[in-house]
């Protein structure tokens, strides 16, 4: 056996930095916005290129490339006598936000990649297969819900449930999703998904910590739990100019005094709750129409499910105390429970961040990503690097790029170490 | 001189009251919505279609039509040794808002015409030419500002200040109004406005008064003024699942809260004050992205001229109030003030109605009309009739077929009047 000496790796040895830091500048020119950031929202046209981008890369390389009916790309390299294992398996989405950046998503996909390519280029002795995974839709900015690809993974949704959901300029999801698979008509298709034995996803951190600490690696304990609301507030429309404000069912006035009366009620002085209301849609929306509907969605999220539950509560009492004259529906659209990672795979990022010299914490992660839904089935962890001030789903996301070769050297150290088994 | 008496003559033997009927149910076939409303917005292939359709209409009856450079549709009768008269003009608009009802600006335009195509299938003794007209883009739902041809007309906005803007997908007014005009190509196009004698604009009331007090005929004596603002309130966008409240720039919550304080502010014990936020856009949309700018109109009304600009300043004050890290603009896009009809079109009107024997009233528009703006340089008046529980701006607008047959009566009896003197 010609394994590396699982002692004191070094980075460089790992992966091909300048090679990731490549990829990761020539994926970002799909969907680029002339701001800086990155506009390619899921079961697009620029979803498809990206796919297509990184399919070639992973053909080239030797991996093995599969869909799925829901789009998840799987890159796979499955050495000699190991094909028929549960492979570890790492990655994130390609998708955007649609004011988004480069690394949200991205960086995982390609990080992953790199690790799972490094691992066949050196010919690590693994006694099981590694896949780098695409996961379909993970921001749901255009069709809810969000972490669709992972979702379907572990059975928590099918394609019939969802293909008939509308984006907002009414496009059906069933008609994206097959012109997302038309796009690569030579993909075989896994039919069912296949289980996993261990799952890491590398990130951007997306908050402030890491960057503040002067740390080079997040080990990720767990994510915060997460509810995502619609609520519907309907009144009735009216000519502006002529109905009387006592007279009027106005869903603006009802909508407005809602979402103020929230952020009052769920003012949390530990700052710990994070309550947003992201979108806002008002029907008809001419200036001098009273509104008969709006549409406005609550994405809540919190470390404890008590808190949760205690706020729904609350999000319940406060719609119906202000919807005045108006109907209201609430909609519960996603419901993600405090997720704690596998103990065995957060060792294993721990110490194999260790053993490479990085400086690291523990932490608990603010936003969903698809390796908590993949939680739920399988041993899962994730890694985090730093970005520049935290921010986030927005064109101005950065990192360095010391950091982010980093984070893909963590990456393929943990995916050698699990697939060693 | 053949001229009939004017003592007392009888609605049903001034207009042809069923075919005013079945032309506007005609009418509202064009952008037809599927619960009973109408959706035609300005200068849409719906707005060239129904323009198309009235000038069959009145190229039949043998009435000239003519365009403008903005779109305004003029339906000319002029009596020999009478072309060089200046002339009586009625009319409104076909545009409707997108959840609109099939008789706002549809009924003043139809009323006019049949009053026209009636006085020259009666032979009315006339010294000066009567016009029944279409004002382009009157509702302004589309594109800002509305009462768009009548502005035009008196000289009060120019193409060259608007052809830039854009209707919510982006498309370019000056696009869209080459392509309305492409549509009937046929057209002499009038290059410049011509003085007019005196204008009567028919129209349902858009309010519950004359029903409420069983009365055919609303004699206006003017119109409450009015003001258009656009609020922009810009933040910055973050994760929602990472920023920690206190750190955010949210334009959401800050631009809810303005909304909530402005309609405490302008509170009314007297119910007078009409203030509507109709539209309120949120970016970027997504659920889980902290919104960096929204944009909201607020759409403000009353006789007075002096409440109007207490509550300008009033609106000024809770903006800047509630921004918080917020910047923000205040735009007005549109004013006008509190307008006085011409007294001798409005003592037409009342004795026209009189001697048809129809109960009515004297009264001031709460909505704005083209006839408003207007009168800024033309001696202007206004008939109403009433509609049904004062509902207008939704699918639901209606009005009794005798009203609207007594209306058109009404109006065909006062520009006979008006173009005899």
């Amino acid at each position: 056996m010609t394994t590396p000496s699982p002692g004191k790796p070094r980075a460089d040895a790992l992966i091909d930095g300048e090679r990731l830091i490549t990829r990761l500048r020539t994926l970002a020119r799909i969907g680029a916005r002339a701001d800086g950031g990155v506009n390619r929202q899921a079961l697009t046209p620029e979803d498809a290129a990206a796919r297509k981008l990184v399919v070639g890369w992973a053909q080239e390389a030797g991996l093995a490339a599969e869909t799925d009916p829901i789009g998840n790309l799987y890159l796979r390299h499955a050495p000699a006598g190991a094909e028929n294992a549960e492979p570890i398996v790492s990655g994130s989405h390609l998708d955007s936000q649609p004011a988004g950046g480069w690394l949200d998503g991205a960086y995982g996909v390609i990080a992953a990649l790199e690790a799972v390519q490094s691992l066949k280029e050196n010919r690590a002795a693994l006694s099981r297969p590694v896949e780098a995974v695409a996961w379909t839709n993970e921001e749901g900015s255009r069709f809810i819900p969000g972490v669709m690809g992972s979702s379907f993974y572990v059975d928590r949704l099918s394609i019939s449930e969802i293909e008939d959901k509308l984006d907002p300029d009414g496009v059906r999801l069933g008609d994206a999703l097959a012109e997302l698979l038309a796009a690569t008509p030579d993909l075989p298709v896994r039919e069912q998904p296949r289980p996993i034995a261990g799952l890491v996803e590398a990130h951007i951190e997306q908050g402030p910590i890491l960057e503040a600490e002067r740390l080079t690696i997040g080990v990720v304990e767990g994510v915060q739990g997460m509810r995502w609301m619609e609520i519907t507030v309907r009144g009735r429309t009216d000519h502006a100019g002529t109905t009387p404000l006592r007279q009027r069912r106005d869903a603006m006035l009802a909508a407005t005094s809602m979402v103020q009366a929230l952020a009052d009620a769920l003012d949390d002085p530990d700052d710990i709750i994070r309550f947003t209301v992201g979108r806002f849609i008002a029907r008809p929306g001419a200036p001098n129409t009273v509104a008969d509907e709006v549409t406005f969605t609550i994405d809540l999220r919190h470390p404890d499910e008590h808190v949760l539950e205690r706020s729904t509560e609350t999000i319940g009492r406060v719609v119906a105390e202000k919807a005045g004259d108006c109907d209201f529906d609430i909609a519960l659209q996603e419901a993600l429970k405090p997720v704690r990672f596998d103990e065995r795979i957060v060792e294993t990022v721990a110490s194999a961040t260790s053993d490479l010299g990085l400086p690291a914490r523990r932490m608990v992660s603010g936003a969903g990503h698809d390796a908590a839904v993949l939680a739920q089935r399988y041993p899962c962890g994730m890694a985090f690097v730093p970005c520049h001030k935290g921010i986030s789903h927005h064109p101005s996301e950065n990192a360095d790029e010391a950091d982010l070769i980093a984070g893909a050297a963590v990456l393929a150290e943990t995916l050698r170490r699990l697939a060693s088994d």
